[in-house]
């Protein structure tokens, strides 16, 4: 073991980035194994965090993977499989025995090894109940029920609970003969006895009282909870209004059921970021990384969308045809067109890209509708104010003077820069409007984004265009 | 006391939901200013925790909430005062005296006194410095220096510190004594005599040891840490990659400085996603909720880039005005424009979407350029022959047989989806592209979506159809 304590890098011995220790880690693991010294990487396998453990195995060819794995200690090869990926964690459970995978299951949290049956094809999943223990199986079981993304679905089994009735010294004790298989052991639940959420007193209230105070006393009544049914957002919400570290959770009986933990709601935060921002770009979301989802399976996400985008672009195409021989009158009128539709777009999905970050951030609601749309016009008639201004000295400067267009009149300019304002408007009062009406009937606020928004402001545009130069130009 | 226990309504006794038990204790409070009964709310107040505080302060008009305010034990006080926003903490400043003042910042963590200050107007920093103790305002001062959004930024100083030869006894003892005002206890750090991290142990390392262990033995040397100029975004990432509750600081000569704690962390995820979800959608990103921004600073925040990308339509009217004459004569052309830069626009921005997102959540790198590319141009591939055959019949059943215009050709309908075919292939490749480009040049590649590939793609698109059209039609 001597040698051991000198090959891991001390923090103080030299300044290095934290990267380039943990690069270095995993190096040391990789030049282990193509050495061939298995004795050596079996004991720097267990010293170094599991986190690094599975960033190493994913390094490797399938085949070492599950060799390697197999000489894992069983605590190290249960934490190492809940951060390996579902097709990894597919391939080890198929290539370990019933016992090996028993002893993975019997260490697993039990929200690590629901997360894993989700994504487990059905023949895999029949195996693994088979070996479970029945509390597992029926646990899981009952999990997997729970709807997606609810607070059911992300909670585990695995708190420390205690009684009104013990005393810091009894509760002390308590953590420590359970404390080492439960997800938390900071905040402790105070459960009556039956099984309903009394309180919660956390190891610091535990640590600062006296030996002999008694649980019931200490304990904090006032409890941040949430029920199995909750949407797992609001879920994250709680965590970020009220620093917390975990959540109960509660059934329709009240009764404490399960706890989520901030790890949970920091990969939660990150995956509706991420889901946000895909359905704002006009993307199904899918949980799996880009870097590992097929070429098939982006295309089943993008597809639909740009097919339903490019349909309803049928509209625009009817308005241009219909002012075919307007245009060719005055063609120079087509020139700008792209120019107002980007206009009104963007305009247009910046107010529905602000509204639904905050209706999501929960900043405004639904009911701020009327504030919502009061405050955009009047940032809209700002920005198409000075937006036309500037346009109408561009056209003149640039497009007439310097490019040499004579096409572009006096009029035309005009008709160019009311419009921009009008568009302008138009676009921020229905970016702002939809996202808000959308969470009103239920559909998710990020569906109305720039995609969407863009192609009806792109109808409306022309619309506008062609009614102000008909009015200015007479066409 | 016996009728406050009544008044707290504890989980178990019925089933309501947690937000219900929340709004009724902010009622209860606002009755009893309303009825005046001021010594009944002094204990209301201390009894609810800062959060709901908080809340029905921001709900009071100003001077009512500075009258409340006061009545608040120090504890309480310092507590609400880090919930409150910058607004309404500069009103209470100016409304307290002194040694009030001075009372707060003794009770507030330092990473709140110094998000503080960074909000306050520079008289009212004065008055707080002039106040501080000497060594509060040399942290604060140091704090202040570091860049924004780096780590030094976020962290505080409030840690438990351990030494290598004391016993689990002995680190309870020190824990107890000083815990009281740490930020977290949960997580102790090993430091030496000069300063320098050794090593980490956490509460529950300690509550699973034996009274006798040394830390020495018991410590993890294997530390997760961050240095004082790491950029927020990368400590996230450290707490998801890690499921950490603290991260340590440390300066360039590995002295321990500060730690950074989960809930900081989770506001960091919170705005480091809206930032980029606003940068995504042509808004200068700004602290300030949406509903507290001013009808000036958003269209200081949206003009710019509305004008930007209006100006850079400029390329596209070029385009068309050079292509005028030959619109004039095939003018169906003009009816698939906007479908065209529409397909494009939405083509590149999912593929930069992805690929900007991948790049913030560490899921790709710049150097996979390649690879990513190689994927987009697939995909490309397979949106683009798709939606071509689709728009081909499309034009002929809908635009021809059932809209009855005359103008759509074959040799018309088959330019519009070879030019889409290509378009999207163009949009896609460019779009995956620029993001990785950007990151490598130092730019934030959150820039590089929608409305900046849209604009880009537009013009490109129309060269492309003017192209084909010349090809097919010898326009």
């Amino acid at each position: 073991m001597d040698d051991m304590k000198n090959r891991i890098i001390p923090v103080a011995e030299e300044t290095v980035d934290f990267e380039v220790q943990r690069d270095r880690r995993i190096d040391e693991m990789t030049v282990l194994l193509e050495e061939k010294k298995m004795k050596q990487l079996r004991l720097v396998l267990d010293e170094n965090d599991e986190f690094e453990v599975a960033e190493f195995l994913t390094e490797l060819p399938d085949n070492q993977m599950a060799m390697v794995f197999r000489m894992l200690s069983k605590e190290q090869a249960a934490a190492v499989f809940a951060e390996l990926d579902p097709e990894e964690q597919e391939y080890i459970i198929n290539s370990i025995t019933d016992k090996e995978l028993g002893g993975i299951l019997d260490e697993l949290y039990l929200d690590d090894t629901v997360d894993m049956m989700e994504e487990l094809p059905a023949n895999v999943v029949k195996r693994v109940m088979r070996i479970a223990t029945p509390e597992t199986r029926k646990l899981v079981n009952q999990y997997l029920r729970y709807p997606e993304n609810s607070a059911g679905s992300i909670m585990t089994a695995e708190f420390v609970d205690l009684k009104k009735y013990m005393n810091v010294k009894e509760s002390f004790a308590r953590i420590r003969r359970i404390g080492a298989d439960k997800e938390t052991i900071y905040t402790c639940f105070v459960t009556s006895a039956d099984r309903k959420l009394e309180g919660i007193v956390s190891v610091k209230d535990l640590l600062l009282a006296n030996e002999d105070a008694v649980i019931g006393d200490i304990m904090d009544e006032n409890v941040v909870f949430c029920t199995t049914t909750d949407d797992q957002e609001d879920v994250s919400g709680l965590f970020t209004d009220y620093n917390l570290l975990a959540v109960p959770v509660v059934d329709k009986e009240n009764r404490l059921v399960g706890i989520v933990t901030v790890d949970d709601v920091m990969d939660v935060m990150e995956q509706e970021a991420t889901e946000d921002i895909e359905i704002m770009a006009a993307i199904t979301p899918s949980d799996k990384p880009y870097s590992r989802t097929g070429v098939f399976d982006i295309w089943k996400n993008r597809f639909p969308w740009l097919l339903l985008l490019m349909l309803s672009a049928t509209f625009t195409s009817m308005i241009l045809t219909s002012f075919e021989d307007a245009l060719a009158v005055q063609a120079a009128l087509i020139a700008f067109i792209p120019m107002l539709m980007g206009t009104g777009g963007n305009s247009g999905s910046q107010a529905s890209t602000a509204v639904i970050r905050s209706l999501s951030l929960g900043d405004i609601e639904p009911g701020d509708v009327f504030l919502v749309i009061w405050k955009e016009i009047r940032v809209a008639a700002l920005c198409g104010f000075t937006l036309a201004v500037i346009n109408f000295g561009k056209l003149f400067l640039v497009d007439r003077l310097l490019l040499g267009n004579d096409g572009v009149t006096i009029t035309i300019a005009l008709t160019v820069c009311v419009t921009i304002f009008f568009v302008i408007v138009f676009a921020k009062a229905v970016g702002c409007t939809l996202p808000i009406v959308a969470e009103k009937v239920g559909i998710d606020p990020a569906v109305m984004a720039a995609p969407l928004i863009s192609t009806l402001t792109d109808a409306i545009s022309l619309l506008i265009y062609f009614a102000i130069a008909k009015l200015l130009l007479h066409i």
